[in-house]
């Protein structure tokens, strides 16, 4: 098992075939993630295709994570939790000064992500909306967004499997709301 | 006043400061809008950072839809509806495929944008969800979507003024789902 320390991220290549299980080591921890085409890495993550085709927000085991050309990269093949967000993107330094008004320097999931995504040749722009694996977002019904604690508890896990070959970026979030103001890590195994 | 012809497109660009009216001539019409930076045409709109800086997934008057730079790229400044979708993509073949289990070629958003974007160097991996001016998407508590006819009646409008030099990309919704099932003009005025 791989772990990803608190508030720092990953990356590392998917053959089509394989599978990503994402586990919640200490609970209440978020884990932003983003896929490329290996073959053609402007094909990405595309939330607004995904919960389009699926009919809902929230996406669980059976679902597929279709990429912007509408083809699948990812089906969620088993889920301990059911409760994911795909509306966000990835906390930056900006959503540190906008949303927390913070003016010191803060980690981020954006900034994670450029890091250990630019060997792999993804730049800034290339990152979409994340799949935001243990992040419990709430709509009401005149639409206002809530920021929940995650409902996962200690060993909890999502398991993917890549429809393609895929960079992929993972975090353990870097946001205090997100992840109940307790910075934990995130375990991931490939198989 | 412009006007974008049924299941057509636009392209153009605006200059900082100046206001884009998007008006449903005929009611229940659906008009997708995207937006690029002029100066570095990849940073574009951005659905996630928007809704997130906002807490709400209902943008309206006042509201500033950001770029994926954490820019903001208009501002909202009248809305005689107050009901339109930034959660979806715009419809693409795919959509007809996947969605409406359509066999045969279909007028399509993407397409159209596409069309007529490249003369403003825009390729298709450049187009992130669409502003869906006009789409009355709602979500219920189990985040279940459902595309209901839009609330704007004929003569309603929206205007957005630009808070960058943009290149702009509109349409006149080609989804049945997504305008009642009657496919419309859009008009448009700069000023």
């Amino acid at each position: 098992m791989h772990r990803i320390e608190p508030q720092t991220g990953a990356a590392f290549t998917l053959a089509r075939g394989q599978s990503l299980r994402v586990v919640d080591l200490e609970g209440e921890q978020v884990a932003d993630l983003v896929a490329f085409s290996r073959a053609e890495p402007w094909e990405r993550l595309s939330s607004g295709r995904s919960i389009d085709y699926a009919g809902r927000i929230y996406l669980t085991t059976g679902d597929l994570l279709y990429s912007n050309r509408s083809r699948p990269m990812f089906r969620i093949i088993a889920d301990d939790v059911g409760r994911h967000d795909f509306l966000l993107t990835p906390c930056s330094p900006e959503t540190f000064q906008i949303i927390y008004k913070t003016t010191e320097a803060h980690p981020s999931c954006l900034a994670n992500l450029v890091d250990h995504l630019a060997p792999f040749g993804i730049a800034i722009d290339m990152i979409p909306t994340t799949f935001n694996i243990f992040m419990n977002v709430e709509i009401d019904a005149a639409g206002k967004l809530s920021i929940l604690p995650a409902r996962s508890k200690a060993g909890d896990a999502v398991t993917l499997r890549a429809e393609m070959d895929l960079i992929v970026g993972l975090t353990a979030c870097s946001a205090e709301m997100s992840n109940n103001y307790k910075f934990k890590p995130i375990g991931y195994e490939i198989f």
